[in-house]
């Protein structure tokens, strides 16, 4: 178990007036025992009390017993393991981790009709959130290793092949440096298709003058990396230079507003600003970004509505684009990590107008 | 909305004593309105009440409005989606269902107090769990797809090549043959590797005299496929033999034993005891097999603690192994329909010792 983080955890309950805490999701779990569990439809749950104590409650068939000296519960598949929990429940307020199958939730509390549940996630978002040197570390290299991965993709791109084609190609190019998997399906978006955010690469076939959209990330060492590049197959059009030069702007305001004490709304704001100024408001269609580490979606949402500060150790995305349907579209994302007077980017491949040569 | 599944759940939920039940999970929203709905952090709920109306929870953001003539409810991002939900809800005792985030069931009953709610997914399990005819005939098809695709891949096993080699052979097989994807990471292992249920295909190496376990499924009209062969490379031993014609014999006893009526656990006790007469049964450490339908691993479980009746319509595997730790293991499954005086079985691949010649 790692002390340090259950002793912030404990802080965040006390000041939710929670007095214990039930974790399941298999990151959050990883987080604070160094060990992936992942439970499939059996019940995983660490019960954290607001006294520092913390014990896993795990199916016997994860074989977890000789990684834990104490502060493990196993049942077994013929036990009721609600009841084993419901057992090692005190009294007081519980929260739930927001992820928990609904079905341990209502057996629970059957089980334990005395306790008050409520949602219990926040404490874990709060302190997940603030990411510590080692975290830190290892992010850095997953930037990089995405960094390199996408350059590589950039030089091979040709007009000619499928975006599933440039999937694989990524794929390869992250496994070949020792990535354990991609952080996300990746993105590779030709043409009109760049225009659909939610598109997933498929048969089409990219053509001179296509714009590119490149959204890939891997896993290093348990953390993700995110980013996004737009290139152009050939020349790009004057309405591709002007976007392009418009959501790099944002991209740069986005990270330039990043500093401790700034609200992250203020941040979205920043970035939308330059694109509405620019005229094409309507076209970014999305939040600006999104917290990252062992999932490359954490809390917090970089958006408009999202009230929380920036604090020194928050890693999130800072994603503008610009979608114009029928069209293409241009997205630049990187990931920045806040320091104590503004932030560092940990992508490091730039952000000027590629036109491959065909 | 299919009314004849919708139908067929309102006499569960009857039966049961639920007025009203939350379906959330994609594919039984998918096996009720046809249409896949990812919902990721959002909010999904299928609400059928006991007058058998029905009305779809949805984000807006999943552009459903044109495949639904009514009983569409659509929220956005900014709405509070569960007290949209609670004003949806009637009276009386409400299931849930056993997947859905528990933060919504908390939630929800914070809005709605008066409702007791409990988890009421054994009311999709029972209807999902008998396939109609559309379904058998997509399963059918799944199946003989899958036969092809793990015939191939046999043909095509050498020593010398790696167990993520042979993953991959059998994805660009499947998806040669139209299939989505598959139904579950392929599994081929090696060697000792074969005696660990729960091995994930890595680098390792096949040598001459390998025993080989291809564990492999795709998706095909939605359906799944399992099947498992077991074949060695080159010529298998005598302890091989013995233990390979033993499972071949329990898969085939487990086979024999279904038929309408027949409880499941005595499905896999017909099985078991082949092997545990033989000598085996501590090294059969799983259960005998799972349903299967539109997910993979479907109600009910195939095990020694199951006392669901065989019914006409049900899909499951029958997959028998024994596991020597550190020498192989051999394992032989095939998926089996219900019928009014037994069961076809889905898969034709044949069940003898394929000894590949090197």
């Amino acid at each position: 178990m790692n002390s340090a983080r259950i002793r912030r955890t404990v802080q965040e309950m006390r000041a939710a007036g929670l007095k214990q805490l039930i974790v399941s999701s298999p990151s959050s779990v990883f987080y604070y025992t160094g060990k992936w569990v992942h439970p499939g439809e059996r019940m995983l749950a660490l019960l954290i009390r607001d006294s520092g104590d913390a014990s896993l409650y795990a199916n016997r068939l994860f074989s977890l017993s000789s990684a834990f000296s104490d502060g493990l519960v196993e049942y077994d598949d013929t036990d009721d393991c609600v009841s084993v929990l419901a057992q090692g429940l005190g009294d007081g307020v519980l929260g739930i981790d927001k992820t928990w199958p609904s079905q341990f939730t209502l057996r629970l509390q059957e089980a334990r009709p005395d306790i008050k549940m409520r949602v219990g996630s926040a404490c874990v978002d709060a302190v997940r959130m603030i990411k510590d040197e080692d975290e830190l570390r290892a992010m850095r290299e997953s930037s990089l290793k995405n960094d390199e991965a996408i350059l590589s993709v950039i030089s091979r791109l040709r007009a000619g092949m499928t975006e599933k084609e440039g999937a694989a190609m990524y794929l390869s190019e992250s496994e070949a440096r020792g990535s354990s998997g991609p952080a996300f399906d990746p993105l590779i978006c030709f043409g009109a298709n760049c225009a659909e955010p939610h598109h997933i690469s498929d048969g089409t076939v990219s053509r001179k003058g296509d714009m590119v959209i490149i959204d890939v990330g891997l896993t290093w060492k348990d953390y993700c990396s995110d980013m996004t590049r737009t290139v152009c197959l050939g020349k790009a059009s004057d309405e591709m230079k002007r976007v392009y030069d418009l959501v790099k702007a944002a991209n740069k305001a986005g990270r330039d507003a990043v500093r401790p004490g700034v609200r992250v709304c203020d941040v979205d704001r920043a970035a939308r600003k330059v694109i509405e100024d620019g005229g094409y408001g309507k076209y970014f269609i999305h939040r600006l970004g999104h917290g990252i580490g062992l999932e490359c979606h954490e809390y917090p949402d970089i958006s408009s509505s999202c009230t929380q500060d920036e604090r020194v150790g928050m890693v999130h995305s800072v994603e503008p684009g610009i979608y114009l349907p029928g069209k293409f579209g241009v997205r630049i994302e990187d990931l920045v990590a806040v320091t104590e007077d503004g932030c560092e980017v940990l992508n490091h491949v730039d952000r000027e107008l590629t036109e491959i040569r065909l």
